[in-house]
């Protein structure tokens, strides 16, 4: 069974991908709206544990969306998720059994509700699976040591590929760097390395 | 890492034991309150898919108060619910590093929330994993199917270990089976006969 799989290069979703690798066909795919390069480090890490990858190219009116809603807000949060549900219904067009993230249950955002992960299965006739929400982040941090090789670090200096480093150029290009840095805090990035197991 | 799964024998608790397998050391743990052998259906089905297997003892006086309940209600729902967090509870006790339960994304009943389970956690040092909750319906079967051999019937007809059973007995031998009959709906259940893969 063919499944699709977002991708961050980052612990969650490479974790994701191992949980699911014992019975899908897991391709890593990674949105990108062609603002920055940062996708690349996505591509490189599906690479170093094993998994074919693909990008997909997002709507780039989606992202000027939900930047305007994080200055609006003055956090990233709701654009964030705006941006995660756009790209789960852009993997769900895809020729696929199976759409996947790597969301935890004790993720604040993004979140996929029962309501809208039916949804999403019933318009699109395809699997949704969220692996790691009945894992909380001790276990997933625990299963991730086990298995992956991490490099930890701030946000800015560890090459990921999730939306938020589109979205800080794009904020960047047009309100300059004190918006971005008004928009977003301080937090710990990791990326994955390689396999250890 | 050690874990503790809580086992039925049937389809869900059989696919948790599968998506585990790749992490944890799984154990397959079956609740008894050793008012019928039911359990040893269990047994059964965890030695035809190649995990151990233990039964643990259960508190007699949580099935007479989870059998008062299901009367009172006419329906079995909270009961099976206050039955299935006392089965987390005792297992959680275990020397394990993880426990486990084959609950799904749209089951209603038993259901262990964001907020139990971290208190599950830290009271008892002990990761509480729910590996189906991020898989729907049709997921589940799916790889059910890809996965096992699985024999499918009413609840009363299929071997199978769930706290159903005993409950059943025992508000039979209290009140007889027209009572059983009230509080219990037909449905099917499943059990799983062995492996495809």
């Amino acid at each position: 069974m063919e499944l699709a799989l977002l991708y961050s290069g980052g612990k969650d979703s490479s974790l994701a991908a191992a949980l699911l690798d014992r019975f899908y066909d897991v391709r890593c795919v990674t949105g990108s709206f062609g603002l920055t390069d940062d996708w690349e480090h996505a591509e490189r890490a599906a690479a170093e544990i094993g998994f074919p990858f693909e990008r997909i190219e997002l709507d780039r009116a989606v992202a000027e969306e939900a930047a305007e809603r994080m200055i609006a807000d003055g956090y990233p949060r709701n654009g964030i998720q705006r941006v995660h549900e756009h790209a789960l219904e852009t993997i769900a067009e895809r020729d696929v059994d199976a759409i996947a993230d790597g969301s935890r249950r004790d993720d604040r955002v993004p979140t996929v509700s029962r309501a809208q992960a039916q949804s999403l299965e019933d318009r699109h006739d395809v699997d949704y699976i969220s692996p790691l929400s009945g894992f909380g982040r001790h276990a997933v941090d625990r299963l991730v040591e086990a298995t992956f090789e991490v490099e930890q670090g701030p946000s800015e200096q560890v090459p990921k590929a999730d939306y938020e480093d589109e979205l800080r150029a794009l904020i960047a290009e047009e309100h300059g760097e004190e918006t971005v840095a008004d928009v977003f805090p301080d937090h710990d990035q990791t990326y994955v390395r390689g396999r250890n197991d």
